[in-house]
């Protein structure tokens, strides 16, 4: 984990692999190396698609140790979707892998000649690099299938679909998750695109023969991560909700508040909920032989995760998180699980972010091009992308560029970015980290669902525009800060609640590095992160006009609480003061 | 002319027209005009196609008078393809005809409810605003067809086609011309769009009974006049040039030069140029019956215009101009002039802007969608956007969306807007102009053309860097200020060579308003119109990264004379620095 992987591919005579230490990059993990990486290297005004952009991979700071939660991978570069820089995190097995390989990060860089297909296949022996035009046109489940033939079943693949082939700024990049199956994914941003514009279908990790990462202090490491294991275990949404409901224990629960945005963001409830929450969804998964309870990666202890058969019991896709179900459902008017669930196949397959074509599909809706409820058609339009037709490419593009091209006025995005599963008007904390995160529309960046809705770390009333900056501001430095350990951010709700559960993560940190960071330490790598983020976009052009919600969420009230937008362009201005 | 036209299209109970006066506004006119009211009245960040968007349509300070040359019109909004500010600028007749009718501008504001589609007719009764559903989905020849039919020959009029309709963002917006055919075009940045989003159709201008507007001082306005008309008559280019072979003079001169943009930006010389320049143009308009020498509004004495007829004689179009040939024609490798002036007239009809098509076009035979050179391919595009395909609407929202939606990286475009038939690598000071101009990239914001290739107002290598910031600069202010008083462009050939004819310029104003501007006022109000301009790109979100050309023309040399721009940042940046 001292060095750094770049492969360039557009070097004379074809892509070549070479290593850097990690040097000034040393002590960064996960979003902190991927975003000082593309800050310190890419020029910020270049095309994203172009020679000067660089796809940064790079597992987290306590990943291929045996510290629970530590399989996130985090996929950096500047953005095709947002023009912005980019940080888009995944689940699956990839993290581990790659830590256990000794790479802090591998760096894409350059732009090949011709249009050939590249394979990378990484083992102990070091790097190969092929072409293998075979993989041209095939879906991630295919490209998976292929190398598991050719590599044996011991592997972790990042890969693209048909959608990162064909640079859609909706394409997203594939992670396998413990089956090997291509259902993880880095799907924000289009960081898809960048790796079909560097020409490179699909990474194969192989980590046979090396170890597990070791702590320095291994008795201390080994109590934290048990105190750490305990208190996830103890709370309620990680011990308890998540295990059994999955993320989509959510939709009754936004539902309620008026907050799940329905029919492209007209209303804040939707009268098919019950049909597609967690609780229905679960039951169904274990009716099936399915699973309502299982992890995306090894180490999780969560297990939010689960396995979603057909009818007939077969596999068809893993659980679709409630910002799938509610993309491809609610905002759609859609209320039918099974086909909610073969989108997020679709998805998965293709290599596309649900949230993205969910929103962009029912901003097609709203220019009428299929009615809300349309689910066959909504599943057609998913089957348009794959065969790359011109109707396949706009939606693939995103919500953005369909609302241009429909010529819709009503187009939930920021920063070109579709706004995800969470009204910003009656989740007014989310409404300020959608409008001010320099990743754009991003439930993830800032969670504050978890204090306007579920009263995780305190509460702060969804409704008032009171407080919301303040809770937005301290959960993106959290945020990012958490996204650089390798740690799945779902820890989030033991760690607000549980001061002992943070200590603990603190612990298992320094024990593994034989470091001493404090929570302010934390606290300071997180606003480092931000900073380096909003350079780097304001470097691109980016200006205060850009931290602004569309403006129908300012004059459209949305029902049942009939409420507005209302925090002040001034005080969103104030998120990144300090 | 001291008052102005408000249709509130979103007013209680239906479209509503008012009169304000023009009271802070006064003494403005055209671009001043256009850009003074958006910049004042509509919200910057607002959405182009939504409520708070005004469509403001001014003719300018000598319109309506016995003036030569005063027949243009300005079309200003905040621009769907550029997301700044837009002032558009047509030819025809609608400019002396609103001038007379008395309105120093008609402001479209608000937007309707309901899909019913509007027609605006106006005479010296008044103002009548109609619901008239049996103009959807006509082209704009079919329109005035339809008007024509309805209100006699004596009209103007200035609609939109399918495109604007379709809110498209390469929409134009249609000036008829002294034959009542809708060829004079608002072309660039969407305003048809614009047109689209208020629902109407079409405005029909008759001023039967109205008279010509009167200067205060008639003797010396008169004498000002001839004098303005002898300077224009004796200078090379508005009196032989123009005239003889119209704007597509300019073909063989760029191509020898060159600057003239073949295959998507590749080239700088054009094998098929013979084929399609301005003298075999000329030569087979005449030989068909048609006409080389012929004005787009009456009081005209450049006469640049012509009428294309096809090889039976019957009208085709009129004398499609040198951008359009070249964006039609070199810059997608076709050189079959009947091909080229049959996709001017769909342009027409459709109500595109013939400059964003070519260029779109470009980057779809770049994209690998249909082969340079494949003449009906192209023609094909431009039907499929009159049928609104999802293909239709990609190619009709223009060149930055089609290379989004088919992940090309080699985009000619500056905000957003397609760069017009001048390559910036080879004309330098028109490169600085497309990197800087409010407008994004256009050519008539500050003609370097001008002195870089036609020695015109001096000369300044157009190969090198040195001296072109003060150059684009001049030419902007200037050309801000005659855009303000509803005069050609072309007569800066001979103000730039004659202070004389600048002077009887001067003079004519100065007479017919009983004011006494003199050469320095014409700067300051050049300059304020620009900072006005700035001011509201600014308040948009726009930043210094936005003034800077695609970086494919910083490391790509253009043959044949192998240059790059190379034009720094840093004097880009000091363009507005007075």
């Amino acid at each position: 984990m001292d060095k750094i992987l770049r492969i360039d591919l557009g070097a004379e005579g074809g892509p070549k692999a070479y290593e850097t230490p990690l040097g000034d990059y040393s002590g960064l993990g996960g979003r902190a190396l991927t975003s000082t990486i593309v800050a310190s290297e890419v020029p910020p005004t270049c095309h994203p698609l172009g020679k000067e952009n660089k796809l940064v991979i790079a597992p987290g700071l306590l990943s291929g140790s045996a510290a629970a939660m530590s399989g996130r991978i985090s996929i950096g570069c500047k953005s095709p979707l947002t023009g912005g820089i980019k940080e888009s995190n995944a689940g699956g097995q990839p993290s581990q892998v790659l830590a256990r390989l000794g790479y802090a990060a591998i760096v894409l860089e350059g732009k090949p000649k011709g249009d050939d297909i590249y394979r990378v296949f990484i083992n102990k022996e070091g790097v190969k690099i092929e072409v293998d035009n075979t993989l041209k046109g095939l879906g991630n489940y295919g490209v998976v299938e292929k190398m598991r033939a050719q590599f044996g079943d011991k592997i972790a693949c990042i890969s693209i679909g048909q959608a990162g082939e064909m640079k859609l700024s909706g394409a997203s990049i594939a992670c396998t998750d413990m089956e090997l199956r291509p259902t993880r994914h880095a799907g924000r941003g289009g960081v898809g695109a960048v790796m079909g514009s560097k020409q490179v279908k699909v990474i194969v990790l192989d980590d046979t023969g090396m170890a597990m990462r070791q702590p320095k202090d291994p008795e201390k490491f080994r109590k934290a991560n048990t105190a750490f294991v305990e208190g996830l275990r103890k709370h309620g949404v990680t011990g308890q909700a998540l295990p059994a409901y999955g993320t989509n224990v959510l939709a009754n629960i936004l539902n309620e508040a008026g907050g799940y945005p329905t029919y492209n963001f007209k209303v804040g409830r939707f009268p098919g909920t019950s049909k597609i929450s967690g609780e229905t969804e679960a039951a169904l998964e274990t009716e099936r032989g399915g699973l309502a309870t299982h992890g995306c990666h090894r180490g999780c202890v969560i297990r939010c995760s689960g396995i979603y058969n057909d009818k007939d019991g077969h596999y068809l896709t893993k659980q679709p998180e409630y910002e799938t179900v509610w993309a491809h459902g609610a905002d759609c008017g859609i209320d039918d699980l099974d086909k909610i669930a073969y989108m997020d196949f679709l998805d998965d397959d293709i290599g596309l972010d649900t949230i993205e074509m969910g929103v962009t599909i029912g901003v097609a809706m709203e220019a009428g091009l299929l009615k809300f409820g349309d689910a066959d058609g909504a599943i057609n339009l998913l089957q348009e992308i794959k065969k790359g037709t011109p109707l396949g490419r706009i939606i693939g593009s995103g919500a953005a560029v369909t609302g241009k091209v429909f010529g819709v006025e009503r187009v939930p995005v920021v920063k070109g970015q579709g706004i995800p599963a969470y009204d910003p008007r009656a989740v007014k904390g989310l409404g300020v980290t959608y409008a001010t995160s320099t990743m754009g529309a991003d439930h993830t960046a800032g969670y504050a669902t978890a204090s306007n809705i579920l009263k995780v770390g305190g509460f702060v009333d969804p409704l008032k525009p009171v407080g919301q900056i303040e809770l937005s501001r301290n959960l993106q430095i959290a945020t990012a800060a958490i996204d650089s350990t390798g740690m799945c951010l779902f820890i989030a709700f033991a760690l607000l609640d549980q001061p002992e559960t943070y200590q603990s993560l603190l612990d298992m940190i320094n024990a593994f590095h034989g470091i001493s960071l404090t929570s302010d330490d934390v606290v300071a790598l997180g606003k480092k992160v931000l900073k380096t983020e909003r350079d780097f976009n304001i470097r691109a052009g980016f200006t205060k006009e850009m931290d602004r919600l569309p403006e129908f969420f300012k004059y459209e009230a949305v029902p049942p609480h009939n409420v507005v937008f209302d925090v002040p362009d001034e005080e969103l201005d104030s998120v990144f003061n300090w």
